[in-house]
């Protein structure tokens, strides 16, 4: 077997150890700031790529990331098997069952929030194909149907983030979202993957063409109906027979790979043949939790970074970049699905600010967009013009979704304490051994920083405490009071080996002591932080974790610990 | 970037398609056969490449698995990132404080265990080296110091994997195998690393030799030290200031990309890197489980296997085996590490039974000896003929530690409830609802394939009742007799919705009945049985799956479901 030269396997480490670091701490950092992981990812491959690293230091650039030779091609090879991946794990997140239950309400929602951006797009496309990016030479007809088919594709799994970030993700106006993006994802890959198809292997042979769609549908209907139900009686099988988790694991990557051959064969793109099986296996009922996320944590957090880092490496965003048609792009895109789906929620019942708020919820397009264009981009449909424009509008789309949402709907983020909490107001040992003496400390900690006077918090903590006991059970307490003149909500947290009586309705003594100080005039932030308290150590490993920790650092490492589904890891790439 | 054709990538899907089924398969059939799943991934990889499906059809298997051009390339790197991986994961289990713990007794079994077959390996190599096997042109002493070192090696996970499965694990005879497994194998990839170094870049010129040496031991100490150290610090920060699981799950990836690329650097392989990476970070008591499993089950059912499997693909099984060096190098090696481990053990003041039970024990060489091995092969130290012999000897050695060891000390596997329980044994819906009628219903279910006589039993196991009720408390009853001339222990299992009354301490109807028959001469059977039923269903989650069974697949799919670590998936792949 041909191999890689010493010199080449140290390269291959360290481009993808720098690909993999970098984008995962930009990710990181994207997420602090409240945006999709993908923004950052993106942002890593256009530093370390030729736009950036490439510009200040060409030669240390080439010599790291060789555009050819055969580093280049392991590495096209690795992110081509992390998008199969990626789009396995997008297909386990579509839940057909569920969508199918919306009724059509969803329904309307994804036609029309389809129908009309599609509309839009061609019609742009067709008419002024050079104010959208046309490039010479490009067949029309192929152009423009691309086009229409970037700008009405939604991102399931970011929209999906955000209605999760928002609360939303269980109300029905998060299931209509999520079902009507369900629906339109699927579609749109169809029809992608017939464009595709057009320039396949038989391309300007009409007959070939047109053997290259029909077998397209027919894997896409088999999948969606006999492998589904195939699958469905076989993963009991297979957890039965064969060692958990691992059996499930291969079962669910060796059929990824054989459907991705399988639409690479069909001269469509390997990713289809994943997203299908994704999507059928991932419907299934006997598909077990951990199995779901084990794939999901190494894709989303090794593949999917390594593959959206890639993309920067290729293209050059400064060179590419033309404000005009960014802007162009993103002012069309926005339309055409805001008037799309909005339209589709109105004639689906739902209230005016309602149907906004649908509007921009599916408005998102994300990681979606991008694979979309780099596989336009590598099929020649398009330009690296063009693909900076669409992964702008993506990333631009995915930023303003959460905001929007939430400026429509005038809905808050849910406050979490760990946002409240700081090292000063972290007291590992309390000396007291009263509620009083314990409330003292917790108060000066509290207002240490000068945004409330201790002496008065500590007299309304008391007042309140002594009105009626905050131990709320399993050795915690929660101390509070709202203070008039507070700027944001305080908490301090403090820990007692000996245990503090707090009056609690199981008689334990506290050793986990919260002081919650909100502003008088915020009515939720009380509430909003006492029950994730109380939600948080319902979890007894948790609580553990927790009473051990020494500093707050410990103390937020075991807070973070939470069952991962929750808001989970698997919306959280794209 | 260059990128791979249409066709390749086709090609290349299907062929990580087929090695990842085929291992898999292979390997979970080597499982029931109570043996190491890399035997069937070992024997996946000759099915597939030239030994079998290559004579057999040469055309089909050079188009699947081409052995030149860029598949082959994307596939020997991608191989070697999954090598890297595992060697990461292997390194992860290395538990140096606790085999620090151990104290001399561990110490010297890993000493004169290394020492003994060292010697034996090198005075071999060194007087009869066409014995061994060594190939004109060889350096005599390279290849003497190599041959050596592979025969002092041990494998940890096939050997923490054989302790777990005989219950061996945490007694004092497991920690002293498993901590002398642990020193040996550090000390044996180091031995290894510096004999790779005088192959290296400055093969020959002994200045850079040194060069070679010095860094890789400094490296390897630095790791071991301050690494260790600033692992076990950052960890808790980045814990707390990622997200979960995914910050740590990235951190630890790209750092042992780096530690890999920086051994490959250095001039020796990029698993060493890895390897110490996943020693200095796995120590650390701030790492996860969850983590830890993650990566594990990742690297074990996805990397593992196409690696060993890959392996197969390269070398021609057929062509190159000799039986006469295998046997050779068989003998070799047994004697050395049993000698050598047995001498270890009685001068640690061990019983000889003991000592012979260590001997076996660390005896089995498994994946570790395949890795150095097709290392020493990819450097030119060996041939294919040696080659296959070594892992052949690998296999066999590995396959011999669980048997001999049970001989050797009478112990017996563990038995578990599924291998006595049969589909006709399964009764859905009882249709008692007195103890009685159930014990009738199951007897006679339990006796359906003529291994008893039903009536006898009904009585035997109502006498039983009658004496001693068998309602274990949540819902769980377990009527049970011993009957004389049975051939092997019988399990039935009934459901009943409404509930049978047994008795139960908690006062609760049992809905899960398990009519349990043993042989009368059989004393350990039916208390292994009811402790296992009683520690299975203390976990929730798991009892009410089982009780929404309704099929025997979906029971035992129900009882699969054990938490992973479990005798777990860290220690299946080797």
């Amino acid at each position: 077997m041909e191999s890689l030269s010493h010199h080449d396997v140290a390269v291959m480490l360290v481009s993808l150890g720098a690909l993999l670091a970098v984008a995962r701490v930009l990710g990181e950092i994207a997420q602090w700031l409240h945006q999709p992981a993908v923004v950052g990812e993106i942002l890593a491959g256009i530093l370390l790529g030729p736009t950036v690293f490439g510009a200040l230091a060409p030669e240390w650039q080439g010599a790291l990331f060789p555009s050819s030779g055969p580093v280049a091609l392991v590495l096209g090879g690795l992110t081509t098997l992390a998008i199969t991946l990626f789009l396995l794990v997008a297909g386990m997140e579509v839940d057909l069952s569920t969508a199918w239950k919306q009724g059509t309400t969803a329904l309307k929602v994804a036609v029309v929030g389809m129908a009309v951006p599609f509309a839009i797009g061609f019609a742009a496309a067709w008419t002024v194909p050079r104010a959208m990016g046309v490039h010479a030479g490009a067949d029309p007809l192929i152009f423009s149907l691309f086009f229409a088919t970037a700008l009405s594709i939604s991102a399931l799994p970011v929209i999906a983030k955000t209605l999760m970030d928002l609360n939303l993700y269980r109300s029905d106006l998060g299931m209509v979202i999520v079902s009507a993006a369900v629906i339109n994802d699927l579609v749109g890959w169809l029809v992608f993957a017939i464009i595709l198809g057009m320039l396949g292997p038989g391309a300007g042979q009409e007959a070939r063409i047109a053997v290259t769609i029909v077998l397209t549908l027919a894997f896409a209907a088999t999948m969606l109906t006999a492998g589904r139900w195939l699958l469905h009686r076989a993963l009991p099988y297979v957890q039965a027979h064969t060692r958990w988790p691992g059996g499930v694991l291969s079962f669910a990557l060796a059929l990824a790979l054989f459907g991705a051959a399988c639409t690479e064969w069909i001269g469509i793109h390997a990713i289809f043949g994943a997203f299908l099986v994704g999507v059928a296996i991932g419907d299934s009922s006997h598909l077990r939790e951990q199995t779901r996320m084990t794939i999901d944590s190494f894709v989303s957090f090794f593949f999917a970074p390594l593959f959206f880092a890639s993309i920067g490496l290729r293209v050059d965003f400064a060179a590419s970049f033309d404000a005009t048609l960014v802007l162009t792009i993103l002012v069309v895109a926005c339309a055409g699905k805001l008037l799309g789906c909005g339209l589709g929620a109105a004639w689906g019942g739902m209230s005016r600010r309602d149907a906004w708020a649908v509007g921009f919820g599916m408005n998102a397009r994300g990681a979606m967009e991008i694979i979309l264009g780099l596989l336009a981009l590598e099929a020649g449909m398009i330009r690296e013009r063009l693909f900076v424009a669409l992964v702008l509008m993506a990333l631009v789309t995915s930023m303003l979704g959460g905001p929007m949402l939430q400026f429509v709907l005038g809905r808050r983020k849910p406050r979490r304490i760990g946002d409240f909490l700081a090292a000063r107001r972290f007291v590992p040992r309390l000396e007291g051994t009263t509620g009083r003496e314990a409330i003292r400390e917790l108060t000066t900690a509290a207002c240490s920083g000068g945004h409330c006077d201790a002496a008065a918090a500590e007299e309304a903590v008391w007042a309140r405490e002594q009105t009626m006991h905050t131990g709320i059970g399993d050795g915690i307490a929660v101390p509070r009071a709202r203070l008039a003149g507070l700027g944001a909500p305080l908490v301090a947290v403090g820990m007692s080996e000996a245990g503090i009586d707090f009056d609690a309705p199981d008689g334990e003594p506290a050793h986990l002591v919260f002081l919650v100080l909100t502003p008088v005039e915020d009515d939720g932030a009380q509430l909003e932080i006492l029950s994730e308290i109380a939600r948080l150590f319902r979890d007894r490993a948790r609580l553990e974790r927790a009473r051990r920790a020494r500093t707050l650092t410990e103390f937020l490492a075991a807070l973070k610990s939470e069952p991962p589904r929750a808001g989970g890891p698997e919306a959280e790439t794209a």
